[in-house]
């Protein structure tokens, strides 16, 4: 998902499009870069788990560079829960720190421009898997973490959203591990299911960053963009 | 609520109550052996964030002396947004450790005789409190990982269900930080609602372990006692 909706992204042509992540992949980058030449596309290492200090630091370098960031989009995410404090760290606390650090930056009350997070979270967030309840309820916390954040918009002016894809074709669900191996075909069984490409979600991501609606918790599933009403 | 609730559960008579806490309090030791003769009451330091490794090696050390546990209650919490990763640590993680241990013990695939999982949860893990996103969010992710739990019970023979107090006159809210200060007087606006009492709240905990409903989703707030539907 994180590729093509990169790829999307620079279609709709921002002046600059960071990514970062755990692993460099200069092919994409060049990739993304020779799609729409008007888009600078840079990459920086950065690993979700890292302390708040840290991730801190990185976002100083990327604010001093670009001066102004519009949006941040917080994608990290792994599926298995045979891990199950890598799943907590990298789904949950690493959504919240990023966060919570690029307030420094965005948040009104220190003279902070605000800004606007897209967090992806899951389908499962609201309608679990529960043979991976670990991952389940880690996409249930980013859920409620997005939620809340949006009703501190008139405080922090930073507003934000959820993206929540529904079964993807993507290498994360073709074979994953179920907690202490309670349905061992759980990929195999999910895949019976319709599902959809990575390049609808992603089409549909881009969608729903134009729509930039406070609040909004997007469920894109089956080639559909559809907000939910939570109660 | 924890005390209240293990005066509450000495009182109904089970022959053992094994309470676990970072902390030993001699005291309530002795006055909760004292309120009913007939129940054992110990205490093992614990602390929930330890490695799964080391909760394994205190359950074996109190099944070998027990022989049989019928419940296990996880009601460690913490309620301050200063803390992210010890919110999620003690909250989240937590829950989800310790129960992973007990399966070694319970699970009916190693030839375990099953056993039931009481959760405290929160009701801000459906209604969140948005100024403290990150213990709401550890709430939201501690009841759906029991609500899959729940959905599992055929595969491990683990029951589960959630207790998910509303606001309750404890030192938990009687003062607390919010996420970046985003709004200093939480705990203030937070007493002005209508609120329980620790002994109604623990009272109608007793009630839910005695309903012993798999999946249920207990609300217990302003000394009600009421199943939530999760749709």
């Amino acid at each position: 998902i994180g590729l093509d909706t990169s790829r999307e992204i620079v279609k709709s042509g921002p002046k600059n499009l960071v990514l970062l992540d755990r692993i460099d992949n200069p092919a994409a980058i060049a990739e993304l870069s020779a799609l729409n030449p008007k888009v600078t596309v840079t990459f920086y290492p950065y690993d979700v788990t890292v302390p708040l200090a840290e991730t801190k630091k990185l976002l100083k370098t990327i604010f001093d560079k670009l001066k102004t960031v519009d949006l941040l989009i917080n994608g990290a995410g792994i599926l298995d829960d045979h891990q199950i404090e890598r799943t907590i760290a990298v789904n949950f606390t690493g959504t919240v720190n990023t966060t919570t650090a690029i307030m420094d930056f965005w948040d009104k009350r220190n003279g902070g421009p605000g800004g606007v997070i897209a967090n992806i979270c899951s389908v499962t967030g609201f309608n679990s898997i529960y043979q991976v309840p670990v991952y389940s309820a880690s996409k249930a916390a980013a859920l409620s973490f997005t939620n809340s954040l949006a009703r501190l918009a008139s405080v922090t002016g930073v507003t934000a959203y959820s993206i929540n894809p529904g079964i993807t074709k993507t290498v994360l669900v073709h074979k994953f591990n179920s907690w202490l191996n309670v349905e061992p075909r759980v990929a195999e069984l999910l895949l019976e299911h319709p599902t959809q490409t990575t390049v609808q979600c992603a089409q549909n991501f881009v969608k729903a960053i134009e729509a930039n609606q406070n609040g909004a918790i997007w469920k894109l599933d089956l080639g559909r963009l559809n907000p939910i009403e939570w109660t």
